[in-house]
């Protein structure tokens, strides 16, 4: 894998050029959710569509179904799910830890029981490692320990510790010379922990480095807080991907914090609820005003729902509990944020990201905190319920 | 509307050319249904691609969502689905007879309740070609009484009858010079009234013939002795639609009985279900046998899903509740019935659909009677749990 800098150094915000075994990847990039080796309701072609040029998957997922071997039998996870372009996979670890009372955690790694069948198995770093590596993901990424929100500063200071050592022990472990392995950054919402955590795997020589701990419940101002104690104690010269982030108001956020990966499923999952993005905040397709809209649902939209369908349709699809509707919101949120990153790019290559970025933060009503946490909350205990699907 | 017929006169089976303002339709045609003006989990261009040329959608249902008047405020329902093909639309009578104690009935018409909201509403026969009017659908049906499986011979001669004065009003009713009406031949399990019916109805001069009250819990002898009865005394030179049919081994049942057109929700619903079509039978995606094939699912197929996706990918795809898996089952299934049709037309052309249709149903494991009758029973007790949806 190599990196290279493109932006002008006047900005803090960062173009660059990711380039890996399967292709390149111009950032700031957004990565979309493929939980289980499928992007939500949407097929890799799709994906593509949107001007995604890199997804993620989740190696607890594929660990527990269909199993790391038969992936690696199929010639890794790039065949099987029949995306040829680059993928980053997470290590297991965030699922393992949000098992709650699921599992028994040591410095050795992690024991847990499946949320599917409540059969039990083992995560350690060096397996975290050996599963990535059988995947074939062009990016694997080190088992962390990622603390709960509302952890005390002990338990957030001793879990970044743990992920200190976990990061060093996955990378003696690792071997694949075509995979880039990144660490994880933790220490919570004190800036002399993320300092001192980014420093310390900065010192290890990792060839990317990501800000995890975030997006687990807290107000948006301790995440910004969070990018910013560890951005300035990171290499200049790798790229920085911060987890689990992908609102619009957020990426722009973090993208002039100087980030240049995300992913989430936010922008997947809210699109199967009924919330679609527009320049002016999100808003739901079942609102009365797109029953008889015979328009597309975003004028300024070049994606292919509102290309080839009416709001009014989609209003329709969505009331009348149509799959279709699945597809067609997805690639319409998709699109919103590859374009958002596009855009991005654009503005911080012409030297103009700063009041691009004013200019959509100013037009761009985010979802207020009261509910956005009630939502999370939401989501978290269905997923709960459900058994982890993202 | 016009149609030829094409094939030599050797064969009971027929090859027939229909052309319609939106297109045209070789016959043997199957139709995809679209109950809710879209097939479900796939797009216009999916159906396309799977070789299908007319779609049939459901007026009940677009009567009560999202309402007929903003369909023909959008200029019709080929404008609001974009699909720019012909389509068929189904009266609304079997659904509104499927409502059982939700809807009254008198010679006038029926008085029903929304599955949706419970609200009360009235079709009659000149309605149901006024809504379709509005629609504006290439080919619309007569209101007709379709009589539940297990109604005496009074029960059903009377239901005839009926259905034959409404055909009538549905005639006189009728306006719109670019679209075929289509009349309905019942008459249930007597020979003598499906013959006195499609005398009858022949008389009055449709330029399309459907034959209804089959596909309603009844064993498949029946509904072939059905068509038997009926089809010698339709007219040659018209179309002749068998309405509900549409399992593999029925449409070659049928054709080789001289049917021409075919609808049946049955392809899409298996497939979301984890029934594909293969040329041996029926077979479940879940099937041990799939998990660890690095192959396509049908080496034999051409759709979409066989030749991006390895059968271990659907079952994966399958067992993870991924609702792409949806879209790429109905892809195959739609594929497998509409190649069956274009290969069943190119034997009938060729004079060797005798040998065709006897090598097919040879090879063809048909789903046993009693499994059949069981999950449709199953069907129409979720169906109606759920309110209809096809």
């Amino acid at each position: 894998m190599r990196f290279s800098l493109l932006s002008p150094s006047s900005s803090h915000a960062r173009a660059g050029l990711l380039t890996t075994p399967h292709g390149q990847v111009p950032t700031p990039a957004f990565m979309p959710v493929g939980t289980q080796a499928a992007v939500k309701a949407v097929t890799p072609e799709d994906v593509r569509n949107t001007g995604a040029t890199i997804v993620l998957s989740n190696t607890y997922h594929l660990y527990l179904r269909p199993g790391i071997e038969l992936i690696q039998k199929f010639g890794g996870l790039h065949k099987f799910m029949r995306w040829n372009g680059p993928i980053l996979t997470d290590s297991g670890g965030f699922q393992v830890f949000s098992l709650g009372h699921m599992r028994k955690l040591t410095d050795e790694g992690a024991t847990f029981r499946s949320h599917i069948d409540g059969s039990e198995h083992r995560l350690t770093p060096e397996l975290a490692v050996a599963y990535q590596e059988a995947l074939g993901s062009d990016i694997a990424m080190v088992l962390d320990h990622c603390p709960a929100y509302g952890e005390s500063h002990e338990q957030i200071a001793a879990a970044t510790e743990r992920t200190h050592r976990w990061a060093e022990r996955c990378l003696n472990a690792h071997t694949r010379k075509d995979q880039a392995l990144f660490a994880i950054v933790q220490g919570g919402w004190s800036a002399e922990l993320r300092r001192q955590s980014a420093q310390t795997l900065a010192a290890m020589g990792f060839p990317g480095y990501a800000i995890g701990g975030v997006s687990v419940g807290e107000p948006k101002a301790l995440a910004y807080e969070a990018v910013e104690n560890a951005e300035p104690h990171l290499p200049k010269d790798k790229p920085r991907y911060l987890m689990g982030v992908g609102s619009p108001e957020d990426l722009v956020q973090c993208i002039a914090r100087g980030i240049d990966m995300f992913d989430c499923a936010l922008p997947t999952r809210v699109a199967r609820n009924g919330s679609l993005f527009t320049r002016q905040g999100r808003v739901s397709i079942r609102n009365a005003k797109y029953r008889e809209l015979d328009g597309p649902f975003d004028e300024s939209c070049d994606c292919y729902s509102c290309g080839a369908f009416s709001a009014a349709y989609l209003h329709h699809l969505f009331k009348s509990d149509e799959i279709l509707y699945h597809r067609l919101g997805t690639i319409h949120n998709l699109r919103f944020i590859l374009r958002l990153m596009e855009e991005s790019r654009t503005a911080i290559l012409a030297g103009t990201f700063d009041s691009f970025a004013r200019s959509f933060l100013d037009g761009y009503k985010s979802t207020d905190e009261e509910t956005r946490i009630a939502q999370k909350g939401k989501w978290v205990a269905a997923r709960e319920a459900r058994g982890l699907d993202a």
